[in-house]
């Protein structure tokens, strides 16, 4: 064994994290030992903590340290718009982007068949409830273009067909800044017929 | 704030460590989250032991857990033949190569007259003893070859000058597999001083 025990076994820890592989876990490792103890102490705490305390909010399904997520807590937010997400991740991407002034709905998975995946394994229910106290509420379906997204997409669609709910998806389109002469062509496709028309 | 306290909290651990930007450190702490608790408390544990076991070796300065570490402990190893290097990393890229059958002795710094840094700043008095107790024993200094390596290099070449120590150091060369088309020209004219003859 190159490393005494201690540190071998923190080298592991670290190596089960995404895109850390044997080297980098090893700089880590060592990097640690560097650390004042006080920080290290903290660091130590604070994986224990986050674990203890992070749980998904009791209605949309957001990271929240309390039984309520600071955003479905927040008054001036608008709970008639219900942004519908895969998982916490892309909420957080919208929260970061900041122009969003609605809520989130965190299915927590998408409906694939190919993986035995049913609309009843995914937080669907809930949506429906919480759709059903609301007042001519807006879903904006924010999932992704693969045939679990659509499929997800249709069957809400479904669902809420005869309500009085509005439903919209995010549009496709080219990314900003993006050379058209790199980008897919099913991306392209879709661009061109979603057009926006500018002229008056 | 787009994250609950406890999890910017270990965000802002993760980023501590080299390497690892705001994003990696935000990925690092999410798939924290999705860790077993049982495994959390390991990782959190095992960054506390790290810190209160890991010592330097009380002979040469290598990582240990113990006051003499295994590479000093060991009886299989020529401990006549002593690789002198900066720090511990260096020893550790030896142990991996695995064929070097000696002993380590860490400096922990080099001679940097521009920092303040002199011989009594490094490990070299230990050194010195250690020597002392030896019969016709070997140097290898595997230093860098920066201003301040070389320095050290000379410095420890000085001290043993009228020693029965017999010193050397890494060769200087091409790196195996290099295109020479490529080389500094530093590293190819010292290839070429010291070229090694092949013939009978």
């Amino acid at each position: 064994m190159i490393y005494p025990e201690s540190l071998e076994k923190l080298i592991n820890y670290y190596k089960k994290l995404p895109g850390i592989g044997e080297k980098n876990a090893e700089r880590l490792a060592l990097a640690t030992l560097n650390f004042k103890e006080e920080d290290i102490n903290k660091f130590s705490d604070a994986l224990k903590e986050v674990k203890n305390k992070i749980r998904p909010c009791s209605i949309c399904g957001y990271l929240s340290e309390n039984d309520i997520c600071e955003i479905c807590e927040n008054k001036r937010r608008n709970h008639n718009l219900i942004c519908v997400t895969e998982d916490y991740k892309s909420a957080v991407s919208f929260e970061k982007a900041g122009n969003f002034n609605g809520v989130y709905h965190i299915l927590n998975g998408l409906i694939s068949p190919a993986d035995n995946i049913g609309p009843e394994n995914i937080n669907l229910a809930s949506l429906v409830k919480r759709v059903s106290d609301l007042d001519k509420p807006e879903l904006i379906l924010a999932l992704k273009s693969t045939v679990e997204g659509e499929t997800t997409t249709l069957y809400i669609k479904k669902i809420f067909e005869k309500k009085d709910v509005m439903i919209s998806r995010l549009s496709y389109g080219i990314p900003m800044g993006a050379e058209i002469d790199y980008l897919d062509i099913i991306t392209l496709d879709k661009a061109l017929e979603d057009r926006k028309k500018i002229s008056e």
